[in-house]
């Protein structure tokens, strides 16, 4: 065989050249074919997209009015109410068809704000197809459950090496490693939510602020000095007390973790939900979740409060006078008291919500009643 | 006027509802009618998309094919190597015209790398059309230009705030916010290049891990104590010799936005680049340029180990004995070799570049001669 290509002929050489050729004019021809669909295409749709961005915000926009111009109206007098609450319906509903359809995609989003900004430059995170959107949610909601695990392994772990193999007094670097995974934790995870953000979920925003209250305490903890002998067990009351907090962090998530999936389907499949929606420190509905969940979050947040305040006393008495032990202690007291007053108005809202979902069904009920 | 609305007639008000519930039952029309429209654009899109996709991926790898068959026909002795030269610079026109016009956003997109999915989680961060690419990339450079600034400015405030203010000793805040500062910095940095990336850009993995170290190393210093008095500007000695560098590596990045942005803007005149080119480190192509730029890479490169190897000095003498000294110093050591390997790389393929350009010059210089 190899011979064969040795002895070809003249002529044979010559018809392949001209094959070979001919080949690559067809591909240079299609590569110029395939430019100009793609150019077409991508001017097409950025002429079609812009049309029906420009219909979706003018139908907002008109939604918005007639909402405000009914509700005057009832005012007025000039509409009945019971018309109103019929007409006010119909409009939510549009509004629905509007905010949840692929419609959305050509809704202005949300402001990208100046964190995603710093960190990402001016690139687009806003997802076009549904798909691709829930997509992102499911693997944020996995992310949040790997991470649960690791928040309840690596403070026991620290906490049960300080009692079995370090004889009490934690070393600097596992500690400073620690913090360093928070700190990478928390900016990964106000990174992902502010992109879930843009993408049209209605994440309280308290729960973004959190995070970045959470990335700058890590910050400062990573240049707080870590005591060693002697009186380190006094000295470093404050990290295990911190520890005990983030193994209670750790089962809270979990829990919050479940019931928030849970809702999420349940509110899916009621067509309630905007499906976007993700609401740390926010829970289920079924009633006897209820009340396992709300205590264990209202005891996590006092403990969190009674954390701060520690360490805020121990840098008055003088035991530890960095200012980082300061500055930890504020924050942890901010977020305490920023998840409390947000899990209460969730808790509020909740109950408002569902007041109001048994009145319509009584009244449901009155109307099977009277057929 | 106010009277007149409270008397108004019955008659008036029912027809303004009837106005009304006409408006609103037209609402909801027109929200199915931009319901249906959204989906239709979007399923349709993601058919011819998919279609794109499928023609871009099969020309290019039929462009790979006859590249290298035509290579191995030259070897065999079945094609005159004129008429190969010939038809391999049709293919690469073919293949530019693939990658560089609107066809290249159907190409698959470089993979994305475990840094970005760590950070952002799976969100698209590809832009399709090549005017935003290069809005991300015009604001890259800009965030660059910034940040070589403040490169200048905050080590060279912290080190005249020393010499006049602070009397020899470094406080530890103003140092550690400096630290803080690097490590969102180089975070930033490294999350928009590996964008870049994902979009198109041609940028050397190394200066990318290069990032990583950066911020490994700024983390590793925040956990490093500001030893004070007594023997504070020995003990600091690190800390100083760290802040001269970085004034070096902020005049060296202004050099080189400079230089980079001219040889980007003169490379997209002639065509010749692909227009996402970034190349930390790698320069313009003006000769008089290259005689001021590279010399001070190489002198920041050598004072770059020098002050790793200073680093570990001071370790194995034992003035400081944490490990953070040793860690930062095995780190700049290691960047000052991967820089200064990279940065011969590109001078090398740089004069090849030009001595193929000459080739060419010559011979077309022949051809105008001979006409």
């Amino acid at each position: 065989m190899g011979d064969s290509t040795a002895t070809v002929s003249g002529g044979d050489n010559n018809s392949s050249e001209r094959n070979t050729a001919e080949e690559v004019s067809r591909i240079v021809e299609q590569s110029k074919e395939l430019q100009e669909s793609a150019a077409t295409l991508i001017s097409r749709n950025t002429q079609e997209e812009a049309s029906l961005r420009q219909r979706a915000l003018a139908l907002d926009s008109t939604i918005k009015r007639l909402r405000s111009f009914i509700v005057s109206s009832v005012k007025k007098g000039n509409l009945d109410p019971k018309d109103a609450d019929k007409l006010v319906e119909e409009l939510s509903r549009a509004s629905y068809t509007l905010s949840e359809g692929d419609a959305a995609a050509f809704l202005p989003s949300k402001s990208y704000g100046r964190f995603l900004k710093m960190f990402l430059g001016p690139i687009n995170v806003h997802a076009t197809r549904k798909d691709v959107q829930l997509k992102v949610k499911e693997e944020y909601n996995n992310f949040r459950d790997r991470t649960a695990y690791l928040f309840l392994f690596f403070p026991s772990l620290l906490l049960l090496l300080r009692s079995f193999v370090w004889e009490g007094c934690f070393p600097a670097l596992p500690v400073q490693m620690y913090q360093a995974w928070l700190l990478f934790l928390y900016t990964g995870l106000a990174l992902r939510e502010n992109i879930l953000r843009v993408n049209g979920s209605d994440i309280r925003p308290w729960w973004i602020y959190h995070h970045y209250c959470a990335m700058l305490m890590a910050l400062i903890s990573l240049t707080w000095e870590i005591e060693r002998q002697p009186d380190c067990s006094q000295k470093q009351k404050g990290i295990q007390l911190f520890l005990k907090w983030a193994i209670m962090q750790g089962v809270a998530m979990l829990l919050q973790n479940r019931y928030q999936r849970q809702r999420l389907y349940t509110r899916i499949a009621l067509g309630k939900a905007r499906r976007m929606d993700v609401v740390w420190g926010e829970t289920a509905g079924v009633e006897g979740q209820i009340w396992l969940l709300y205590p264990i979050l209202f005891i996590l947040q006092a403990f969190e409060a009674y954390v701060g305040l520690l360490l805020l006393k121990t840098a008055v008495v003088g035991v530890v006078s960095e200012w980082q032990v300061v500055a930890c202690g504020i924050l942890l007291i901010i977020m305490a008291v920023g998840n409390f007053t947000n899990t209460v108005k969730t808790l509020v809202s909740k109950s408002r919500v569902k007041a109001k979902m048994k009145k319509n069904k009584s009244k449901n009920d009155l109307l099977q009643g009277s057929l």
